[in-house]
């Protein structure tokens, strides 16, 4: 049996991208790779809807907060830091550990980032030059209203730096339109590959601090890079075999186009939630701001994630996350981003609501209300 | 017709790493993937004959320069870089870009690193806290004498910092016995595998320098790698297709049997050295330190390699290198590591052959005297 794999990524991969990694290897700096690598890379740009640079590493996404703060910022440059979960708490690290200067806006995990916490918290630190937004809080399933924020940090003059790892290629994002100047993301979410490739976009403010930044640079060199891929290649040896899948996904994507793409994920989006809110469980984000790739389930205090997590596993061949962080036993996480639909997630809550109920689940009246409200 | 790929990497993967790679994506913090990287990791070590630790990263192997520097040394520290061809330079030019104080030991390409030039290095630079040394030059097809090298480098007090990117896997490596500290590699080369994957081993000695490091480091921690791998984890999502690859390709390895898969290459390097003087040519290399996983060939004068080589491409569909650096157009290379044989090597011969007579190629009476003696 096939699991189901509904955990926050990595994610599903399609036979076709599945098929497009069998290809055979190739001369990284020879004619076909070049043709290979412009035309993924002019695809990357339409899916991030803008007309920079869309730049690949043979990476994990994480590593894309490194190539942002070592290439866009010098030691001490101030910055600001929100955080609304896990994900966001590690930008947060990374800058630190790197020895930017480093200011904070927590929300309470489930909450967004609101335009007015963001506008107060940049008139309390006038001076930073960058701000870290993260699209979509994979560990809460918590969808940040990236447009407004974007305008607000862009109006305050600092650069807009957003992790979309469990964003793009899923959720609506128009980086040239809202103004964002880099964006990272991470091959194994909405983009429906293995992991292993990390992609970067870089607008041209982005480009104007890489100029100024000080911190010394190899692997990560954003100008480097950018030099060579203008010709169709990389600095080091690509991921071939990442490259043919992400070559194909992207296909996939703008094939069947992205507003179709995120109404696809809208769709399932809601899906998902009604489902959760239908067996009894109360959903962890704001319903304001819930995430469109993830959803977060808040468990009811007596129950154990990672042991809901294994039983599901166990029981039905159903991978879901648990938590993160401090709430890692106390949440379940869904993923339904990338190659996924609503018959794979409602295997998934079944899954979920009979190992709930054999563990003696009974829902309250508060959440049956919530459900049918 | 399939490409007959005899580039010095990527090289071809065998259908056994191809068929593993199209296992389904699974939770990287799950009990399947702690089985997976575990045994990986387990096999790697005896692959570098190692009891020390064997740790990865999705990336490119040139990362590992970079992994090496940043973890290993501080800001100023003295190190002896040694070159005998283009990776040897880029070793010594990541070490100068993060600041190190870089002295060189630099030999004529096609000459190898000696014991004597080495031990009068370091007599002239007694200082120095470590040695960067190439296993195997892919830009000349040099192997260094490394238990020579590693042995005076001990005994000098230094750390011995290898590159074997296309040597281990290949090339007898025996990283505990010869008293080396750290090994970098990358999976595209004799690991039969796609390019994307970092292999570093890190010795005990590697790890007392790691503790003394004042780097800022993020996503090359080795400390965070070490801990997590311990119980079969990653500090980010791992390259999942590229470890099922790899932990065919290692099993397959040690199936044969390292002293087996060795012999191979040794027999692959005299067939092709010998095919070359046959033709006429000349081998790049010093004959001594002649690489069993690279051959270089030096080209007549009047004679471009990217002429040659686009030839060799258009007429036989066989993949051969130019040469790099400065002998980017006067040097052909032929790899003939990991899943290789004769025949391949015969047609690549012939292929070169063919394309060189035909451009009025005649072998001189020395060529054809050193090809017969």
């Amino acid at each position: 049996m096939a699991t189901n794999l509904r955990i926050p990524g990595p994610t599903p991969v399609p036979p076709s991208v599945m098929d497009a990694m069998r290809r055979e290897m190739i001369p990284h700096r020879g004619p076909d790779f070049k043709t290979l690598y412009l035309d993924t890379l002019r695809m990357a740009r339409e899916a991030h809807r803008t007309d920079g640079d869309v730049l690949t590493w043979p990476a994990s996404g994480s590593a894309g907060w490194e190539v942002a703060v070592v290439n866009l910022f010098s030691p001490g440059d101030p910055v600001l830091a929100t955080i609304c979960g896990d994900f966001g708490e590690r930008f947060s690290r990374v800058a630190t550990i790197f020895g930017l200067d480093v200011r904070e806006l927590v929300v309470p995990w489930g909450q967004a980032v609101t335009p007015e916490l963001l506008r107060n918290a940049l008139a309390r630190d006038p001076d930073v030059k960058g701000v870290f937004l993260t699209h979509n809080e994979t560990s809460t399933g918590v969808t940040n209203p990236l447009p407004e924020l974007a305008a607000i940090v862009r109006e305050h003059g600092a650069l807009v730096v957003v992790d979309s790892v469990s964003g793009v290629g899923g959720l609506p994002l128009e980086m040239d339109a809202w103004g964002v100047d880099f964006v990272l993301s991470g091959s194994q979410k909405a983009w429906m590959c293995p992991p292993g490739l990390l992609i970067c976009a870089v607008g041209p403010r982005a480009w104007d601090a890489v100029a100024r930044s000080a911190f010394p640079t190899f692997y990560w060199d954003l100008t480097a890079n950018r030099r060579l891929a203008a010709d169709g290649m990389t600095p080091t040896t690509p991921s071939l075999t990442l490259l043919y899948g992400f070559h194909t996904a992207l296909e996939r994507i703008l094939d069947q186009g992205l507003e179709a793409v995120w109404d696809h994920h809208r769709r399932l989006g809601e899906f998902t939630r009604r489902g959760v809110t239908d067996l009894g469980l109360e959903l962890f984000a704001d319903p304001v701001y819930a995430s469109n790739t993830v959803t977060g389930i808040m468990l009811p205090i007596d129950h154990s994630a990672k042991a809901i997590v294994k039983a599901v596993r166990d029981k039905f061949g159903v991978e879901i996350g648990a938590g993160q962080g401090k709430m890692a036993d106390a949440m379940l996480r869904i993923g339904h981003m990338g190659w996924c639909d609503e018959a794979a997630l409602q295997d998934t809550l079944d899954a979920i609501g009979s190992v709930l109920r054999a563990r003696g689940f009974v829902p309250t009246r508060a959440t049956v209300m919530a459900s049918t409200s």
